[in-house]
């Protein structure tokens, strides 16, 4: 199998490397693409031996040219789609895992090719979810999540007829601020937020787990994966993050994944999809754990839960909107430009003063989102 | 789809005939088979029409005979296998829902004659697996659990290699005397036995969850339905009864199957199956549920589990033993003839004093059915 990575030095990225540098030669890197961490960039250069090799910057791009005169280099958006949609086509699976809105095209592009995708990238579909389908089927390609709830959903979908599912529930750990009042909220800080209880992942997306717009995101990426209408997508606080969604059927059967909180587990399932391959991982142990627990998950307590709901439901370019403006707020909090309660005032002051527009396209897309983001900057900056 | 319904009167029976009444014609019943409940007889009669009926007694037989002269009427062992293998072949199920060993012969003559099976009776596994197994791929016929706990392995392995497979987690209430320590068990009757926290059973299966014989069954039918081995089969208390079992697979991922306490559910999926069908029972509520809990089931304060796997292991005519043993002795208990751990001391005085044989027959098995009823019977009345 050969792996187009994109995002190779995030934290998925890492783990995917991981899960491939322990699957004795299963898998062959053909492209990486990173952002600016180029030291790690050039260890994956010795290791994998990918024959294009993309970065975020010129100069980057430059450097390792005169390194490795072997490897192709690119840079940008350009070189991101070219890392996607690089050679010919075999047995290819592209792995999205960028962080952001920045990881539409290059999917988009992919599947244009006719390459499976493995999908950590939930902007895809969030933003882009009303182009990604029609094209999936177009091109007959398979698309398999990344995230841990939504890979829950599908294996918790194995095997069944959909048309008796009845609900997803997505459960939500309730992020780093979990038992915080709204009045705490006010004075917390980015070291603060960026302590996840049970996760260890990006920047982004731990802010937005403690904003509550990751779970958001994921109910809008469930209802274009699953194809679940937004009243039957429902979520819950589960603080032990232990089961990681669920899905009822229409003889009140419910179906559920569990396991200890490691993404080394649903990228190993989307990579080597069909197929469930063997990972060593820590086992569930549900005698030393003792308990699970479950609690609504207001929408007082977590308004961008609502607007993420409000804004999947409106559909056409609200979603991307809605994200856009998260994006850029996060952006603004991590550089320590506006407050935490303020990303909920940016997201909802741009989706109220946003339009709509029912028919997309990639273009009208991705000038929506670089639209929202400028005036974000530009207004809070 | 036409049924042969064995245990109608029973409480799985009757929630079967439940499910029946309210699946539009779906189902037709062609014979069922009764013990001493005549009463319930008669209503079926009207309500079903079922072509056959067998009862335990002869004189039952001949009272019902002049009062249906259009249904024919069997009586007995004989009548039972008459029941399950009624007629000629067509799109039939066997839903055999007797209590014990009985339950073993009619399954074993309705697969010979290629009928599909839906068991409640888990007998036939325990002490007829080895026979059964191998008689179900030469007739290719497939049989169904109706156990919640297996119904729920089976649902969690749909879609699944079944190669992947690590283990089976099977989880247990704790039954009527959870709470009491073996000092306590000394003083305990009938009626507080009869007592279940969160399934409304028969009698038989309500004192072997008490003592914890019901899991110890369990567990051996898992063995021959999932063919997994006696050391992947684990068990845990979970006293909410809501996780039905899970399955854990070789990447860590548990796949587990939920819902409130409702045999109907099951039995629906079973007799439907492979459909999953609309049941409109209580839909799981995990948020005014709370919290779910897992101890670990201790073969200290259940010896019985012990004696169960030791038996399983051993293979052969030991899990007979354990059977017949357990059975005359909730017997005795449920008739005031001996106390409540009289129950264990029965079944391993027994396993202790008869011969394991490994090469089976049906005659064999039933034989020492007997054999070791008869002995506890003389000993103990």
């Amino acid at each position: 199998m050969r792996l187009f990575l994109l995002g190779a030095t995030g934290n998925i990225g890492v783990q995917t490397l991981d899960i491939v540098r322990n699957s004795n030669d299963k898998f062959h890197v053909v492209s990486i693409a990173a952002n600016k961490n180029i030291n790690l960039v050039k260890e994956i250069i010795k290791e994998f031996h990918p024959k294009f090799v993309s970065v975020g910057l010129l100069e980057a791009k430059n450097e390792l040219e005169e390194l490795y005169p072997s490897v192709e280099f690119g840079y940008g958006d350009e070189g991101l789609i070219k890392a996607a949609t690089y050679g010919d086509l075999g047995e290819d699976l592209v792995v999205n895992a960028i962080v952001g809105s920045a990881g539409l095209a290059p999917t988009y592009y992919a599947i244009k090719k006719g390459r499976n995708i493995a999908l950590a990238n939930k902007e895809t579909l969030v933003i882009g979810g009303e182009l990604i389908n029609p094209l999936l089927k177009e091109h007959n390609v398979t698309l398999i999540p990344i995230d841990s709830e939504h890979s829950a959903i599908m294996q918790c979908m194995n095997g069944e007829d959909k048309t008796t599912v009845k609900s997803i529930v997505i459960t939500a750990s309730g992020g780093s601020f979990r038992d915080k009042t709204r009045e705490e909220l006010k004075k917390v800080t980015v070291k603060d937020a960026l302590n996840h209880p049970n996760w260890d992942m990006g920047a982004k997306i731990t802010i937005d787990s403690a904003t509550m717009m990751n779970k958001g995101l994921e109910v809008i990426e469930a209802h274009y994966l699953f194809n679940v209408a937004y009243s039957n997508i429902k979520t819950v606080l589960h603080k032990e993050s232990i089961i990681h969604s669920l899905v009822e059927y229409n003889d009140t059967a419910m179906i559920a994944h569990l396991g200890n909180p490691d993404m080394r587990v649903p990228i190993s399932y989307a990579i080597n999809y069909p197929e469930r391959v063997e990972y060593k991982g820590k086992p569930l142990d549900l005698i030393s754990l003792g308990s699970l627990h479950f609690e609504e998950l207001s929408f007082v307590r977590f308004p961008m839960l609502q607007y993420a709901y409000d804004a999947g439901i409106k559909g056409g370019l609200m979603p991307t909107v809605l994200n856009a403006a998260n994006e850029a707020a996060v952006q603004l909090f991590l550089n320590g430009k506006i407050t935490f309660l303020q990303i909920e005032e940016i997201v909802i002051k741009c989706l109220n003063i946003f339009d709509n527009e029912l028919e997309l396209s990639l273009d009208s897309v991705l000038e929506r989102d670089n639209l929202v983001k400028d005036y974000v900057f530009k207004t809070y900056s």
